[in-house]
């Protein structure tokens, strides 16, 4: 009995390390060290290699270490039948709501513009841009983007959201469906994507939305990669109808080495880390799957496979 | 008539345009460009050149441009019964916890990092900092620190305060005097200090406190620059006892080029930005003294000059 951790493009010590911790006798696995294939009971995966995980005909549970499960779902030569949960935890609205609240006061304290200074050993001041005088659009207003929302608007921020349906939120003022957007994005000199992505917004960011935004607005892309038109965006920023962007998502993750964002003086990179599975937050409920699927009862946020969710 | 602004290490053109701004008719001198000196009734100041001030004699009002008044009263030459006024301004506090919050969001999220790691087209995660795992100490819990605290334990990071006196704060595990201080030292990783500075305060960021805190911590120093011992932290910072430290304050402002600060590549470094006056939010109340200056009734924020507050 044994538990296989499959990961790519991230570092699995963590895990092994918070696994140990929690539960010490447990047998860990790290591919691509597996050992006997048939002594793994349970595969804990974020971008496993497609045709991986059938090789491991004792399976009893796929669990994702984040909350999508779309990386384990487009595996063709997934085997059948083995239930795949997902990770479901509020530390992940906390965890974007930290991302995004760091993201806008460093862009209104101008801390790259310090960082830059310091090595130049200058001392020169520039004025910050005050929260109430931000106008800040959030696209989305789920889970992710209602928390980040309130918790904006708690420190002071003027905060704006947009979504699909109408919605209420105390000091936030909402817009909703097609007919408001060009209304949402005219008052709006920060924007910040946390949409899910679906057929309707895919692509959603591109050179006529940035058009309709505040000249000089500022982008945060936190969502998906699939969002963003990268092209569209290179020319905002060379107009300047657009002043800079910070992304965490990206079409290709990990980011190429040769594409051009990397060196871009407006854009900041961060790899994917704005909603990160912290692995101390959520071993409990992988090792109670863990015991569960062995001794086969009902596991806790088993994925609808027909749903995708 | 005329308002004279004296600055330095800063720039007026924001004071300026503000000014302008809120009372298009007012004659504004930018000092050393003064013109006839007869003609100036209110003096708004930072920092002005010693003596400078007693060259103007029908100045009705001293005006900082901050809250604190130590950079009008050590003028030794300063011109006799001239009222001094300060700005006391609840922006001042929401400035600072946003700078506190902005510091400790990209410790958490390593943000430096990731930085770093852009410039290298680097593509690597690092497991954050939960909220609630990071000990944040603040010393010191009126106005600015008490604000801090609030906010901070808002998002969810688990902070302490340390004062003088007892304090009791929903959501802040408070100690206060000699007795407590080891104590709370010793559940501190990220120390804040927003101390007044008295004579009991200054230097208390020395050896012999930093060796109290968890090994590794990490110092944040808002207050004043006399409150920490600055060869004390090269030390500590080369033993490993603390890990870094984020200045914004110092015993000489600007920092002087040969600075050692400058250049350690633990030391992150702003310009005395964390909690600026911003214009645009104390330009109401200094025109309003302007006016009352000029009119001979009763100033706002007037400063008691034995009290020095």
């Amino acid at each position: 009995m044994a538990l296989l951790i499959v990961i790519t493009g991230y570092q699995a010590n963590p895990w092994v390390s918070k696994l140990q911790a929690f539960e010490p006798k447990l047998d860990i696995r790290v591919w691509p060290e597996v050992g006997d294939p048939d002594e793994i009971d349970f595969a804990l995966t974020w971008r496993h290699p497609m045709g991986e995980l059938k090789k491991y005909r004792n399976l009893k549970c796929i669990a994702s270490m984040g909350a999508g499960v779309e990386h384990i779902l487009c595996d063709p030569d997934l085997p059948h039948g083995v239930p795949i949960t997902r990770i479901v935890e509020p530390s992940m609205s906390q965890s974007m709501s930290e991302y995004v609240i760091m993201v806008v006061l460093n862009y209104c304290r101008h801390n790259d513009l310090y960082r830059k200074q310091q090595i130049e050993k200058q001392w020169r001041v520039k004025i910050p841009i005050r929260a109430r005088d931000l106008g800040i659009g959030i696209m989305g207003l789920g889970q992710l983007g209602g928390d980040a929302a309130k918790k904006l608007s708690h420190l002071g921020f003027q905060v704006a959201g947009w979504c699909r349906t109408p919605k209420m939120m105390n000091g936030v003022i909402t817009y909703s469906g097609d007919n408001q957007l060009i209304e949402f994005l005219a008052h709006t000199r920060m924007l910040i994507c946390l949409l899910p992505l679906t057929a309707g917004t895919k692509d959603i960011l591109n050179l006529d939305l940035f058009n309709k935004l505040q000249r000089g607005a500022y982008l945060v892309n936190v969502a998906r990669g699939e969002h963003l038109v990268e092209e569209d965006l290179l020319e905002a920023l060379e107009t300047g109808q657009l002043s800079g962007a910070c992304l965490d998502v990206f079409r290709n993750e990990p980011l190429p080495e040769d594409h051009p964002f990397w060196r871009h003086p407006k854009i900041v990179i961060t790899p994917h880390i704005s909603s990160l599975t912290i692995p101390s937050a959520v071993v409990p409920q992988i090792i109670e799957n863990y015991h569960r699927a062995l001794s086969g009862n009902p596991l806790l946020n088993e994925v609808d496979v027909t749903q995708g969710y």
